[in-house]
């Protein structure tokens, strides 16, 4: 596909920052029409693209665009999965140069949603149009790009569950996530779960004059800082009751093949600026990522925020959003009936507790050896010019897991995205040289399925 | 006075009004300029009440309101302390009518700073005018009003030693502080000093991707909240090393008289909204307000603070606001210094922690056995028809301690405000009975002093 991709690179470029340039950002209301702009853009390069049919579809939330070209139904069907709704930009200040306004330099695209995922979806129609164009497509395809992933997917699954005929396939393809390095290309075995709570403290019903009761009532922010920070002991181990009941603890041999892939623990440090990793005591720093749970604070708000104003104030109320994210055999909605239930049971007298779950999600593996996973690993080795290394991701895809239930398929992830991208950060970017292996690497993949 | 009072209510309500639509916000740099409008405002009412001199003085912050009127050398001076700024009205949603738009309803005034505490100066103010106007003035009087008590009083303690001889006083007569309720009277006999501090923890060098990080870096929220919650300890009391190595107890017979406040513990809490009181092991609710020490947080943030995002993010920094109330004998800067010393002895490798004081003042006591508190009980019982009681307030009026140091004046409190004026929060509101007999009480106590 190289001197497709020669031929065509401005033309690409030109397209790919089109869709840069929309704002579709899935958790502001701001953007609702931005998001079906997006939609309508996307269903447009689908069609340029070679497909038969590419149409924008309404969901309860925001647009799903479906689009397919059918071959021969007796061929295997791939279904490309992906999302063209990015995390809000903020703080806008952070950015070198404005988040929906495209640049390239030093070899990367600049923009948000350049890596995550408009980036990626973009390689998986383009080598989906080499196919066509050059006769090359020996498979059924099919596309189906949402809008409410980086949200949690709420209306996917049900969308998906009515369009099951129109969805079937063998397996979904997904270009999502990362890999190890530019020069360590790896082919993901799986992710993990999520369940996302949000927990509301109150206590007295209005803010208090700190002085005037400060010492004889109960402040919610002190109480959900203790609290939150009962949830991880001094082995870096949850405390939730039950927590751990269901996780899968991996063989010693998988473990070891886990520990392949390269990494350099003071590399790692400084990638993030900080002088020291921690964790859960017993296990590697990838293997912290890839096969532990973990618990996170994501937001924390009470009381007077403000940088500069200094109120003297027992707020009434305390917020935090925390995630925790889930490996094989936790269920998510398990997991967040045992929060709720600790949570709960740990709050003292003298507040209320409400707590809720935002979203979730389950964890799922690729088995290393499918010859779904044997046909990427080719591919990918084979543009890359070197063995690719298994690799177990942190992160979550929860529609994953529900679309191998509900239509019965394999899962294949081929990401393309790096560390240095700084997703969901400010200055999100994604290397041109990943770019367009990555769509040379998915064009080849067809090949070897 | 009370028949002065009768022939210029309108007056003083239309007057006083004005001064409440000043949004004199001292922590908010947009309203510099209604910081001046106010100051000149007050200055023109003193001037026009009798004050020989009434003036506007520049300091580093907002501006200083000084005017007196000076009789015959050789008699007392009584130096007036009050200020005119006050707190944020946010969030203004929950205002029944604008904060500055003042409303009379069931029997009180509506706006901020009704209570605290232009309302209160105004009592002075008028009580003032009364003396003069009908030929009863017996003491030298002074006013100083300031307008950055809400912010800490940065400026006035340099001010107040540069003019040292200008406000040469025998005491300093306050009205910023409550009484315990319209039916029991009290004259306050000291206040908690404060020391509030900001913490700021720093983890990796930018947000980072949840899924991708989460397990293997610690996150600054986790740890901010785990540090926090660690410094009170299940007994209510602070485990900050040497916190309480300089609390004078009080002797039972003193914690005897202090009981002598009537408190009911379900009415206390019903009135704030409560289901149970906390606070240290072995001391009455009263106790722990009045004269045991307390930490409190008075704002936290971190991450995604929005109601409707969701960014599956481990943060980059966490901050907090942290407010403890003093007793005597601790010093302010001396606490400050343990507190920096022991948070940061707290954090965990991995994350960096910045402490900074944003403010700080120390208690003081006015000794009930005095002849000016006598002066002051005496004027008030009559004015409401039964016995004071010693009232020992939690809040902090730094600038106080300051000025008795400073100026080698007593103090005295004389406050009119109650606990359901809801100072600091929305529907600030100040009671017109207690505005008109905290004028009564104060013309009075110029009698007996």
């Amino acid at each position: 596909m190289k001197e497709y991709i020669e031929k065509n690179r401005d033309r690409f470029m030109s397209e790919l920052f089109g869709l840069l340039e929309i704002p579709s950002v899935s958790a502001l209301c701001e953007h609702k029409n931005d998001m079906e702009k997006c939609a309508r853009a996307i269903a447009g390069l689908l069609s340029e693209a070679g497909a038969d049919k590419a149409d924008v579809y309404k969901t309860e939330g925001h647009p799903v665009v479906y689009g397919c070209r059918i071959i021969d139904d007796s061929l295997p069907t791939v279904l490309v999965y992906g999302h063209y709704d990015v995390q809000p930009a903020e703080p806008l200040d952070l950015w070198k140069t404005p988040p929906f306004e495209p640049e390239i330099r030093d070899g990367a695209i600049y923009a948000r949603g350049s890596s995550d995922d408009k980036g990626q979806i973009f390689m998986h129609m383009k080598a989906f149009e080499y196919l066509v164009r050059e006769k090359k497509q020996r498979h059924n395809i099919k596309f189906i790009f949402e809008g409410e992933e980086e949200v949690g997917s709420a209306h996917l699954a049900k969308w998906v569950g009515e369009h099951r005929d129109m969805l079937a396939c063998d397996v979904v393809l997904v270009s999502d996530t990362t890999m190890i390095s530019e020069d360590v290309p790896s082919v993901s075995c799986g992710m993990r779960g999520l369940s996302y709570m949000k927990v509301d403290v109150t206590g007295p019903d209005r803010d208090l004059h700190s002085g005037h009761y400060g010492g004889a009532i109960l402040n919610p922010a002190n109480v959900l800082c203790k609290m939150i920070g009962s949830l991880i002991d001094e082995d870096g181990r949850i405390t939730i009751k039950g927590f751990y009941d269901d996780v899968a603890e991996l063989s010693s041999s998988d473990r070891e093949m886990l520990g392949h892939a390269p990494f350099d623990s003071k590399e790692f440090e400084h990638s993030v600026g900080v002088d020291a990793v921690s964790g859960e005591k017993g296990y590697t720093s990838l293997e912290r990522i890839g096969i532990r749970p973990c618990l996170d604070v994501n937001g924390i708000w009470s009381g007077d925020t403000g940088e500069e104003s200094t109120k003297t104030i027992i707020p009434s109320r305390a917020h935090a959003k925390i995630s925790m994210r889930l490996v094989p055999n936790q269920k998510a909605d398990v997991i967040a009936g045992l929060f709720e239930k600790h949570f709960k049971a740990i709050a003292p007298e003298g507040v209320s507790v409400k707590v809720s779950s935002i979203h979730s999600g389950n964890w799922f593996v690729v088995p290393i050896s499918s010859s779904l996973y044997g046909a990427a690993s080719k591919a990918i080795g084979e543009v890359y010019g070197t063995d690719t290394v298994p690799n177990r991701g942190g992160g979550s895809i929860p529609i994953l897991a529900d679309m191998h239930e509900i239509l019965g398929a394999d899962l294949l992830l081929m990401g393309f995205g790096l560390e240095r991208d700084t997703i969901h950060s400010p200055n999100e970017s994604f290397l041109l040289s990943q770019f367009f292996k990555g769509m040379e690497s998915i064009a080849l993949f067809y090949k070897y399925f």
